[in-house]
């Protein structure tokens, strides 16, 4: 950490900030320039109480030199990650395509989509039996009737369940049907669920919250993978600007940032980045191409009445002409999709 | 609602729309105009699938009446809605003061503060013990110790005791120890949590999340009012932008706003709303001539030494200074504030 | 547009509403709902004082209708425009690549770097003669000086000129040299300098302020078409958010949203939309994929030395590398790039 | 600046970079830490291209450590500006009241409202001759004919004139008129304006644009002091985030941020800054309890009839109990008022 000092500090002050970085466990260098006097402090910033260090009144500002995550950084494991879970596989190079309803709506609803998008090419099947909605008096979701129905869904297709957990309680009850746990958006800081799903033998599929940063999406994956699950898929899904044309603003440069910094495998979910269907197929494309080791894609067979985000979903047929045309741009890249 | 349809649609395709939009349950009403026709929809929006009309090819865009919240709204009960617990009055034309440290660290700690903060004139006193921390690696709080410890404070100055509950398992424990169920800003969407709280007999202080809307705002506090419990506490703490040297964004408009849509009480956390100890003070004096119900300050007998937190956090000589002038603004507009 | 009145407003103010907004030329169309009355206004929205409806006491909102910019409108001119200027085409199936150095900082330069991206496929050169720049104290460009050597790069390449134009009384001499002139991020709202370059008959490339809107975009548009040039480029470069791990958040769904809206091209800047040359080469293969019209980027044959924006800019190596790979994918998707 | 360095640089690349610091000018210390070296760089960074040294293929990041603006700064500085044009006066502990129409739209309308606001309060008169409108098809202002009813309603009260100025060939004409030039949102980074505002002998009012950072926006009052002006007055006027229920985002922190690090005086804009006319009066309210060193309000006589802004104008009335409330409390925090 690099603690800048407010000018004119003087050295007794200089002193005393400096011993509090080391009872902190810091070796502290002062560096005296031209305008400002700072302090670089080495060790270990990550279980420290640098704001502490901020506290102090001759203290201008602290600049942390180190990411806060370790497990989850290429620092520490080089080689990217790759889940595979029954067909589907994700990272390190291979492409993975998750699709499927918003919400699971009954057993002729769930495996005709599923049949549909496995004959487009998707290995796993997404589908919303527990429904965290904005409004109480939306549809929540058929609970573990609709979980059940997922699991015939992967009987009839061999498709990989995707489907989300949205409380510690109900962890067992979800695995014991899904393949993939997907932790949504608006969970990323439940702190208790990530630890849940942390302590789970099966991979998780992390949202980026919609005001999450890079490092606080990170860190909410070191959560799962401190548990000791090291199967962690990241899907990025849109984040909140000022942007109102769009649902979300679903910033694809994640993609090969996140590739830089971690070795876990990142998705993107076009349906909720842009909210609108006609944008979901040309960003699936340009997802491909900025290097994504998967996509998640709401299909249903009648978007016009799906239980939840119509508006955002595409048909079995729009979905399997996107995925031919990705499979050409997976192809010019030397990545490997089915 | 309104639907708006693009540029020359067919008649057959706004009748086939129309008929959808009755099948919702809604009376349609199909306006011509010049360079758009519309369909105004009415009927009650909340329960409906809005978006399953935006799903029509034909519908340019679909806007909502009314907002999908209804306990919450001022048209549904026009009296402000006073929370009182032990000497802690909020809403209704009485500023509530809670401040308090970050986290519980010991008896001694607590109880210090609590009487320092009990004699510059607070009512309330906060302290975490289940602390949501963005990284594993940093001091997650005492746990049930620190209820305990908390329980103590009271017990020696009669402050009402402000503790934030992070999963729905805890509710019961933390609810014997706490008078005010926070909930945090990072579970301000965690549903299962909201229904939790929804069931106790206890206040509920709901922070804003840093990317919520006004909508999702009054929705979360939906959800919690929906199951009975009527006494929620809204809270500021500031959103996310693109500004960095402050580490959020404390939009006070959001009290006049919510004042007139909601009867709920609205107080400011100007703490995590600025993340720095110095614009602390002069954002309690906003908060206060914005016509804030109250506020909630991170206090600390000694910041530089608190586990977390410590920079935006005040001493208790600052503290007292600030209710002392924020005091003469609330006289100034007739408020009440002991 | 659409007025929504507050509940429980009487006949009388209906009426008196009612006669407002005819007086403003509109017919108005009153519903009657079960929890509101709104007021359909038919009319021609662009050219009046909606707001002035928003200011009574009794409305609620007022919800706009037609888009408010015309001359740029799909519904206006269907077919897209095709701006053509030397080799450069954009538009219309037709993906143009502009390329060079941030700013002109010598003739060697300038001529080595156009022979390199000419090399490598590009069609067009940019590079600042002229230099906003945020701080006073940094390079400003080497004003006309930079303009000729510009003009000996074209000579010696063919490369049609791309540079930017800073101030009205600058329009003149900055068209006596280029071939597009392009409006920065920072003076899309500058309307005297958008109706200088709209009397101008040479193509406008317009960059998207950093917290533009769409609507705001496209009516930036519409101040140069609307003064006879109807060869403007729309270039997203990206917008502010809370994201600081890139140097803005590239929002890549523009591409197809601008398409749906407008037929004027599309362009996009993955160097100042990233701020970081790493993700420049995904960021250019995305734009493709999403249907871009065109790419600019910052290419300098040593950025270490780059005179500005050194940290975004490639070199021709990877440049060259980058471009071959966008090639494949424009003919996945039947585009023409060369 | 500090330089972190990426793991495992070898030794010969630290010493390259090292050396590219010092040709720049700065003096390079290398700390080698436990799990990154960094190079601390000391000297004068503001006129520096630190940008190249972020370049290098070993750099991951570079941390500034001055702020790049200088003449704005309180260490060049340490007493408060205060600007004084007629009665207006702004800072050091003068609370100033600027207020009027957004635009001059007739000689009885800028006469009337200017006795008004007068009669309240304020010492300045605000008042759009020349207004940059979103739209071209909105109306654009009075133009010079204008700026003269601005001269003839100073002539009738004697309050100072604050107007905009678009475009620096209209800066002599609008000098001349004038008592204090002010330069909107949309043109805050329109550099050829700022400097010809500087060269003026006005006090110039530069209003934040709704994406800049704090130090773009001093950066910005830089190029105007770096031309000799020396009288320029800061303004918060909003900042463009996802909330959408205020036109903008008033972030009141900004006031004591300001004085932490300028000495120019700051003031705000809540017109603009929530867009709505109810939110008006408490947020000005909230701004003098922030510290701000002055408002500058939209009053028109008959809102509903305003040419533009309607919706966030309030009638004179209202601003005159605003003002008395604000006069408490200027009083209770000791600044002084009229």
């Amino acid at each position: 950490m690099i603690v800048v000092l407010k000018p004119n500090t003087t050295p007794e002050v200089i002193s005393e900030i400096s011993a509090h970085i080391e009872s902190l466990g810091f070796k502290a260098h002062v560096i005296v320039g031209t305008e400002r006097t700072v302090i670089a402090a080495a060790g270990d910033e990550r279980k420290k109480q640098l704001e502490q260090v901020e506290s102090f009144e001759a203290v201008e500002k602290v600049l942390p030199i180190l990411a806060a995550y370790k497990i989850a950084s290429k620092e520490t494991k080089a080689e990217p990650t790759v889940v595979k879970v029954l067909d589907l596989v994700i990272g390190g190079g291979n492409v993975g395509v998750i699709a499927g309803p918003c919400s699971v709506e009954s057993e002729e609803q769930i495996v005709e989509t599923a049949r549909a998008v496995k004959a487009a090419g998707a290995k796993g099947l997404r589908g919303g039996a527990f429904k965290p909605r904005t409004s109480p008096y939306a549809f929540q979701g058929m609970k573990e009737e609709g979980l059940k129905l997922l699991a015939t869904a992967r009987q009839e297709t061999g498709l990989a369940v995707v489907t989300e957990v949205m409380t510690p309680h109900h962890v067992e009850m979800v695995a014991r049907y899904a393949d993939v746990l997907q932790i949504g958006a608006r969970n990323m800081q439940n702190y208790h669920l990530l630890q849940a799903v942390g302590e789970v033998d099966k991979p998780v599929l992390l949202k980026r919250g919609p005001s999450a940063s890079m490092e606080e999406f990170l860190l909410a994956a070191e959560y799962v993978l401190d548990q000791g699950n090291k199967n962690v898929i990241l899907c990025e899904r849109g984040i909140r600007t000022f942007e109102t044309h769009t649902r979300f603003t679903l910033p694809l440069a994640s993609v090969p940032y996140l590739h830089e910094k971690t070795h876990l495998p990142v998705i993107i979910d076009p349906s909720h980045g842009t909210g609108k269907a006609s944008l979901v197929p040309p960003m699936c494309l340009a997802s491909i191409a900025a290097g994504a080791d998967g996509i998640i894609v709401e299909v249903h067979p009648d978007p016009a009445n799906a239980a939840s985000d119509a508006a955002q979903t595409i048909n079995p047929k729009v979905f399997a002409d996107t995925l031919e045309k990705c499979r050409v741009i997976a192809n010019a890249l030397n990545l490997k999709m089915n």
